[in-house]
């Protein structure tokens, strides 16, 4: 699919982000939910080295990416996007309405539940490891974030996907579980180790993968 | 409304809470939403000093309140419930498409990209604040909640509700603003203060408020 100037719809996105956030940027949910339902989308790029233009608070209160436009309708959050993506496509998002109510769960789930133990972990790797409190908390933190794991390792025991079948809920978890990739974490857990994989296999998560990267590259030819 | 043992819905709760959680269990978001839409339910009561019993988490992988049981439907994390019992109620959630998605996106923000940091503080605060990480973390943390606040307060400007009307995000959003009260932290902002009474004021605020507190009375008593 790939970005398309011309597209309907708008994400933004970065342009250059730090290595270690190729690939886990927030916008990757939301081309990898267009990639599964075939639509094409424009990227709006910006430098997450420069400081978001006020005027771009109006759109996302919070200044992070992505925002996605379509038309009239404008919104931020990744889990709304990729939840108003899926009702484009029930092969994202069920409608039968038991089916559909459990995949929104486990989008809120990933996003409520799951993203905020492992982020913190993250948070000190990457940017407290030499505070005197990172280093004290560290152990702490990951031992929140192997707990957390642990229970969404428990519930998928040896199912393919969380419910029935993939939906938003696992394209949700999966990105979130990549987060603390710099760690062992996952690997202590085989099950989510291979429902990761199975995620990544997808052929939408590569071309979003490939897409996001791209950007990243131009940016690197432009500067070089 | 009240809790009606004899309703169709079904929500876990506890019976008895710390004192620093009582109003804030999250069962309380879904009372409240409940209560929007006048629709009546049943209570199943545990004790949240005891631990679950390995059954509960085939409900609720992360072993908290609440499940929300209609039927054959089972759910669990309160941002999905609110979302699902706005579906029945338009009050709740517009159905124009564009204003429907809006408020959630709103209530995916409140779970997403609010909750982490003031729940952060929050359990420094109650369970490190004797912890040397508690301690050197602390300023920092109660900064990172105040941006985010800030940011919401940026928005609101001196809009009463979130978007045109008030909605499932903005129920979210005031629940999310109540956690950090044992803090000042509201105050700075007047008009988020403005926007959390105006939450309170609501009488199904007030009703869900009477009946999460009911059931904490009632241990009370069986205990005394």
């Amino acid at each position: 699919m790939s970005c398309d100037p011309n597209a309907q719809i708008e994400i933004s996105a970065f342009s250059w982000v730090p290595p270690f956030a190729e690939g886990l940027v927030r916008d990757f949910r939301v081309r990898w939910a267009l990639e599964e339902a075939g639509l094409s989308y424009r990227c709006r790029l910006m430098d997450s080295r420069v400081d978001r233009p006020e005027s771009y608070y109006l759109e996302q209160p919070f200044g992070q990416v992505p925002i996605y436009a379509e038309g009239d309708l404008h919104l931020f959050e990744t889990g709304a996007i990729v939840q108003h993506i899926g009702e484009k496509d029930e092969r994202l998002l069920p409608r039968e309405p038991i089916a559909r109510a459990r995949a929104i769960q486990w989008t809120y789930a990933a996003l409520n539940s799951v993203e905020p133990a492992v982020q913190n972990l993250v948070l000190i790797d990457l940017f407290y490891a030499e505070e005197e409190w990172g280093k004290l908390r560290r152990q702490g933190a990951e031992e929140f974030a192997r707990s957390r794991m642990k229970r969404v390792s428990d519930w998928l025991g040896d199912k393919p996907w969380l419910e029935d079948r993939f939906t938003i809920g696992d394209l949700m978890m999966i990105t979130v579980l990549r987060i603390p990739r710099h760690t062992k974490l996952l690997d202590e857990f085989p099950n989510l180790a291979a429902y990761v994989a199975r995620g990544e296999a997808r052929p939408a998560f590569q071309q979003a993968l490939a897409d996001q990267l791209a950007a990243f590259k131009q940016d690197e030819s432009a500067a070089a």
